[in-house]
């Protein structure tokens, strides 16, 4: 016979359970957080008519897309991000969706990306989006949820950058570049960080046709901080800053801080129009390596290639594939556990007193199990620990004969005998609050 | 301009707000059961490579396969089950794992099936089971966790359906059909309820070489009832017995109910050789149509695919996407919300004071927002109408002057005014307990 060797796909990761416990954790504080700010949950499936999907990220970005045809000889392809999806429910279901429509997505998306750390094909995104209203309080609630989230898994150190595409486009505008080449040059600014200011002037000098001389003046003016830039003479650049105004006052009304302007920021994809943000972990110099953990952006152009109909949207996207990998590397994800109490087992003639036992702590609220087959002790705890489990419960023929129970405390091994008909109680008694 | 058809994959489905909120709701419920018992969450990725899965669903199953080959020219398919890649995992990780190995998972699975009522394409399955352990208790805590899930979501009629694939393994073999034909007949005898008796007596003599007269005597000692096929001469009946009473006896301990022996029910999955369980609601005659809404079995085979070794295993599935539309109808679905309180919105002149406020009630632990485009006041309400909120807050031109806020509860229309300092604390006092 032929085995089949078990093993998962290249840039596809396994969650087992200690993993996956934090995991879905860190997944209830988040979702938690978007409904604090009133959004509501939406599903979307996973396969899409391809044509939904294309033409909206670039052609490097859509030849990463998973596509295939069906059993009906249908194009159709996985989902690449959950804004996209988003855009299609709200094109699809105009009538019957509140306006603004205010929705969160927790859910994979797959991209046949160049595997690397912290770079998986299969990630979950989470995503809040408001979609029907303009720049202002919704772009500044969206921010305010990135700082929220950063502090709920306990960050203290992180900045979370604003930048207005309007600004940027007026400046790069006003500095000679053409209009064709705005979009190109946004892109090439962009990657200020990761490859310098001299590569990058070089580049606008190269694909974008600016001067080498017109180029460095661009980066200096923009590095050279919002006074500056705010001088510009472009009704682009004024209008980008009387939005960046507004979504910062309001920011200050929410009491939110960690926020810092950063007129270089461009975000790469296209569809962005006005507020853009990315958030960047800053308790240590390697934690920055992760990249922007959270960022995203207004998008009011999004929706007309579905409907014709200009709307407005915003939103911002939790990359807890980045996060997670960060935040274990700083110390702080602890580890969770599922059982509290595992009734151990001495013998099969007590089974059915054990399923009793399981099932009295479970009716109180306790997560107990049952070691089902009775092997050696040493095994039965090193199955404990394997699970976490904050308590044991002994029970043979000794505590039979007597009517009690025997509970230990796993971490420091003490253990006291105690009456069965009271044991669900003692046990409680020592249980620490519920998660 | 071309528009792209804004539009559903026939056999997918979106979950808009008012519906994910309920179904988000469900799983958290099951979720919670199973970590009752101990079992811990897996995630394993939707995409695994074809050989993994095929080979495991039957010939039909696997022509329902979503497969194609990836970038790389892999052949890729998505998950159909999470039975299979649980078995993937075990094998891959033998030595990470706890053993048994208790895990639960939530995840969407995809088919192309013929899209029906209460079928779709990609659907979700919320998984428990036990790796690793012989039958027994684990049987019995799989067939109390569907009870405890039945009730928990509201039911309080329904049968679970246990038998012994031994069991008809020996009637049937005893009754005459050949070796080869054993696996065949009960995947006729599985059709009884669906077909009636006539046509699997005819089914039986057709494809399984019974005599008409021998099928019809099989059929009518299977509904005869226990004590008349215990009888029957056959090891492999009488070990069935044993295994199905050790079951049965640990279910009484654990004090399910619920629970009704059906020496007909088969499953059709091949892989089950020990313990099946369905599950039917029986509310109302026609919750029935619904079929198996959580089931599962022993498949002690499984592992060896992978492994070349025996490994026992048990596990049900709850079929979350047939269980929440017989609950839609037998009117047990509530409708959930997501915002408590809505800050209505009489200006822009306001907007600091209404993000002030959101940010208390936020950090108060009550999911607030704010209108945030000041439309007339019919709108604002047909939105907290939408939204199900449950407060509304008034704050304008006479309320600022009086240092005050007001009220208003949705359902009832009453409002009061009260004191801005204090308004947090008087929201609080009228909300209904967190759920």
């Amino acid at each position: 016979m032929k085995f089949i060797e078990p093993r998962t796909l290249k840039g596809f990761h396994d969650y087992l359970p200690a993993e996956q416990i934090t995991r879905q954790a860190a997944i209830q504080k988040i979702a938690r957080i978007f409904e604090r700010f009133g959004f509501e949950p939406l599903d979307t499936p996973a396969l899409e008519y391809e044509d939904v999907l294309t033409g909206k990220y670039g052609d490097e970005g859509e030849a990463l897309m998973y596509r295939f045809r069906d059993h009906g000889d249908r194009g159709v392809a996985m989902r690449y991000d959950l804004t996209v999806p988003l855009v299609r429910v709200v094109a699809q279901y105009e009538n019957d969706l509140p306006r603004p429509f205010k929705r969160y997505q927790v859910a994979p998306v797959w991209r046949a990306d160049k595997p690397q750390k912290g770079r998986y094909r299969e990630f979950i995104q989470c995503d809040v989006d408001v979609v029907g209203s303009k720049v202002g309080m919704p772009d500044a609630e969206c921010v305010a949820i990135i700082e929220q989230v950063m502090l709920a898994v306990g960050l203290k150190k992180f900045a979370i950058k604003i930048n207005n595409r309007k600004i940027l486009n007026g400046v790069v505008a006003a500095s000679g570049v053409a209009p064709e080449h705005v979009l190109g040059a946004i892109r090439v600014i962009d990657k200020l960080e990761k490859i310098g200011a001299g590569a990058v002037a070089e580049e606008l000098h190269r694909a974008c046709g600016l001067s080498t001389g017109d180029a460095e003046k661009l980066i200096e003016l923009l590095a050279s901080g919002v006074e500056k830039v705010r001088r510009v003479n472009s009704l682009e650049v004024a209008q980008g800053f009387a939005e960046l105004d507004a979504v910062l006052a309001n920011l200050e009304a929410l009491h939110a801080g960690h926020v810092e302007v950063d007129l270089t920021l461009a975000r790469g994809l296209d569809y962005y129009t006005s507020t853009v943000v990315e958030t960047v972990i800053t308790e240590t110099p390697e934690a920055q390596k992760y990249g922007s953990v959270a960022g995203g952006g207004r998008y009011d152009g999004l929706l007309k290639m579905f409907t014709g109909k200009d709307v407005p949207a915003v939103g911002i996207a939790v990359g807890l594939d980045r996060l997670l990998p960060a935040l274990q590397e700083l110390g702080l994800l602890g580890a969770g556990h599922v059982t509290d109490v595992l009734v151990l087992n001495m013998g099969s003639e007590f089974e059915a007193e054990y399923l009793a036992m399981a099932a009295e702590l479970r009716k109180a609220g306790v997560n107990a199990e049952i070691v089902y087959d009775g092997s050696d002790m040493k095994k039965q705890f090193r199955y404990a620990e394997q699970k976490g489990a904050l308590f044991a419960v002994l029970y043979g023929e000794d505590e039979r004969a007597a009517g009690t129970v025997t509970v230990r405390e796993l971490a420091t091994r003490e253990q006291q005998t105690v009456l069965r008909k009271n044991f669900v109680a003692e046990v409680l008694a020592r249980l620490p609050e519920r998660r």
